[in-house]
């Protein structure tokens, strides 16, 4: 079948891959739409030292499951389904606390130990599955991951007393992460480079600025950073006040040649920082189910699975938000 | 007069530095013991591009105040004190919030921006100062600003349901951390590399054992790193468990050729970074006071003001943890 996958020196269309087989548990899944991420494009920089197939934003229907699966996994067939990314043993401690997501033996979906979903077809357990509203469609359905990532924000954070928050970086996550940070009660800008891409703040009525124009004044409560690169925490650093919350939202491969951070400024003022990953699934599909939340603007591009390295370069191009691959 | 001076290449001794003239809120102080901490160490690798007389752990005694000094200010005149480092504004956004010790127009004794108690005198304002119980002697007292920077990460730290807490260090302050912390619910161990250090613990009921000996199992709900080393916090990564907490104790300069530290197990595993400064002293006081906490023990080496660079060279060995100064 048709894929892209990474090699660990580069990624690349293939057509000889072969279709995967699922377990009794698994279903079989064929994408209608595929999300390109900044993860997709860490991982083809070294980040986790993952190869395979890539990818792990999707929508899709479900089209078959192994021949002795039960009703449970049975059920899903035909269904348009978005799904989790981590597929969980069920057994260790992190799964019998409730976080599941932190599975000491997970395997994550074309990030981690397990073919991702930029394919034909690709498995997943039937129970990472959630059905899709019939009125969200698939565009705004396979933005469902990156969207629960932005809500993952709002359960980790104590949001008192109208705070200032700042979301550094105005990509993919940072526009989803200021729609979303905007429905609390506070006071959120959005910060980036790119004034074609703030320019979609006007339109949600998210305050926003060039980040070369703002002071480094240490006075934001909450500094989100979605910058996706080695530069944003020293930023977040000279933003935040004392006492205030750093929300680590994206992952960087650390630079082989890259400057070493001075985090002293964390202890000196005391700042919080809180890592963020994957988050609630259900919340960011009723958040699209109501309409509260815009990503059609964000779509940049639509390509095509067979475009392979073409597409991921495309996502990487600074005047781009979000790359679509139809399968 | 003698002081303990650093000129932004190296500590020395000097014996002309000019007597520190008060302000009218002011004390000057003779102080009767210091303590070197390795935040002064630091300063001398250039942390802080801090350059005066150094030090800022001290008991001593109030000699005498400006001549136009109110009586709140006299009053202080003949005590024995100790006196907490911030010597704030009380005018700006984090004065009023309460928040002083993150004056934005703060001075440090011996840190920034004021000179330091390396010296037969130094001045404080008198609102930094706390008279020390007559029975808790001076040898205690010195340690009475550590002792709060331990105390901090009480007042930090929500500790629910018996958490396994790993010290990482075991020099002064992870020393003290590790006392301070097995008074909570909590399961305490302090991991170092230097056996007749953690040998200590021993007499604490506190467990230790070589940083070599222990799995890297991410399995810790709290690290607290107290190596004043960049290699703690990576460190600290591998131990805590996913949504755990790490407190940053001790502040680094970064090192100009040093590898650039790999974040991203902070998103992956939504840990918690907090960083942790200066403390209540009242808390801790009070401990002294009530001998719950052992300082003495931690005393390697008493030295003389007039030892000037070698002091610091000896507080730098691995083999010593305090040293003291008597001036």
């Amino acid at each position: 079948m048709q894929a892209i996958t990474f090699d660990g020196k580069q990624p690349k269309f293939v057509t000889n891959r072969p279709h995967p087989e699922p377990t009794s548990g698994e279903v079989v899944i064929r994408p209608t739409r595929l999300g390109i991420c900044s993860t997709d494009l860490e991982i083809c920089r070294g980040y986790m030292g993952f190869t395979g197939v890539l990818g792990h934003e999707f929508v899709g229907v479900v089209e078959s499951v192994a021949p002795k699966a039960g009703r449970e996994v049975r059920q899903w067939v035909g269904k348009r389904v978005v799904g989790t990314i981590n597929c969980t043993c069920g057994r260790c401690d992190m799964c019998r606390k409730g976080l599941k997501e932190h599975c000491r033996d997970r395997t994550v979906l074309g990030i981690a130990g397990r073919d991702g979903c930029f394919a034909e077809q690709f498995v997943l357990p039937a129970r990472n599955l959630l059905e899709v509203p019939e009125h969200v469609d698939d565009d705004q359905a396979v933005f469902t991951e990156p969207l629960a990532a932005a809500y993952q924000i709002v359960r980790q954070l104590t949001v008192e007393g109208r705070p200032y928050i700042t979301v550094l970086g105005d990509g993919r996550l940072g526009l989803l992460c200021a729609q979303v940070l905007s429905q609390l009660n506070a006071t959120v800008r959005c910060l980036g480079k790119h004034p074609e891409k703030l320019q979609l703040c006007e339109k949600w009525g998210v305050k926003h600025r060039l980040v070369s124009e703002v002071g480094l004044r240490q006075d934001q409560d909450i500094v989100v950073d979605c910058t996706a690169s080695a530069t944003g925490l020293p930023m977040a650093m000279q933003m935040v006040r004392p006492r205030g919350t750093i929300v680590l939202k994206t992952t960087v491969a650390p630079q082989v040649d890259g400057k070493q951070i001075d985090l002293s400024p964390l202890v000196i003022n005391e700042v919080n920082v809180v890592g963020s990953r994957c988050g609630p699934f259900p919340d960011a599909l009723a958040a699209l189910s109501a309409q509260q939340i815009d990503v059609v603007s964000l779509i940049s591009r639509r390509m095509r699975l067979s475009d392979g390295a073409d597409a991921l370069r495309t996502a990487r191009r600074s005047d781009v938000v979000k790359v679509l691959l139809e399968v």
